[in-house]
């Protein structure tokens, strides 16, 4: 093995699965039984028939690794379709998360001063603390984490990351 | 059963676990084998630890059966500790959805002015297409949507929900 291919990248991978019970157990089961690594996991109904979810799955692994997901998920009964994402240019891939943050003075001064450069908003706030949302990359949501954690940080929801394909065309076009 | 016990109700359940590979499957094998119904489930790192992962889970049921998940996740191994944030005054619940719209003329000026009116933003356009972000409750997601539904929607990722309580204190706090 060469030591690129020994590399571990991260792949986003957009599946469509029937909607029924189980499903999400089954592909999740996939990766825990061979100790494949689920960095995010979102699920959604589509827009076109309520019978058919989308699971957008982020998982790191080396290319070889990455290829055995994408083989095995296509293998799997109640899967449709699966497209891995970072094989198409700079797919768009979001996530949210709400942040709490309390304190006074000084700090809670910085901590909104950082929020408006981060672009987050307050949807809940009192004198001595912020409930902050943010969209972006998880680059982005990591470092305004990290930047809110010595300023009163109390606790972080996120949602994971829901990706779509850049240009006109739906992921599953052919 | 009263009429009042039988009707469905939709709650947030905020749990912690050990970060480990399988506690995702078997939270959500919980679900699958008992047939209780998944309608939003995010995860993700908590602030404090590495080894400690939050899920958000919403599901709809009646209050004994909800009352009954609450109970099962308390009783799983894996995880720490459990809150029904319904329970809780007006708990912040959001997600994000990214959407595609694909058309030209006054459909297309129509879905910006939507857009602009639902506060999304714009992410990826060309002369014919535009990837819109919003973030919202999901009743304002589900809005949106139906309103792009005749305008060229070709294709929605969402995140499903990240819950907080309102308030200084986090969730978890006694």
């Amino acid at each position: 093995m060469s030591d690129q291919e020994e590399q571990v990248e991260s792949h986003t991978f957009s599946v469509l699965v029937d909607n029924e019970p189980g499903v999400l157990a089954r592909v999740i089961g996939l990766f825990s039984a061979r100790g494949y690594n689920i960095d995010s996991l979102t699920v959604s109904e589509t827009e076109h028939e309520r019978h058919v979810s989308r699971i957008s799955i982020v998982s790191s692994a080396t290319p070889q690794v990455l290829e055995q997901i994408r083989a095995q998920l296509d293998r799997l009964v109640p899967v449709h379709m699966v497209r891995d994402l970072s094989t198409t240019e700079r797919p768009l891939e979001r996530e949210l998360a709400l942040i709490k943050v309390a304190g006074v003075g000084d700090a809670r001064v910085e901590a909104l001063r950082l929020s408006d450069a981060f672009r987050a908003t307050v949807i809940d706030a009192t004198v001595d603390h912020f409930v902050f949302e943010i969209t972006g990359r998880s680059s982005k949501v990591n470092q305004f984490v990290a930047l809110m954690m010595p300023l009163g940080l109390v606790e972080v929801a996120r949602t994971g990351i829901a990706a779509l394909s850049r240009g006109k065309s739906g992921i599953f076009d052919e």
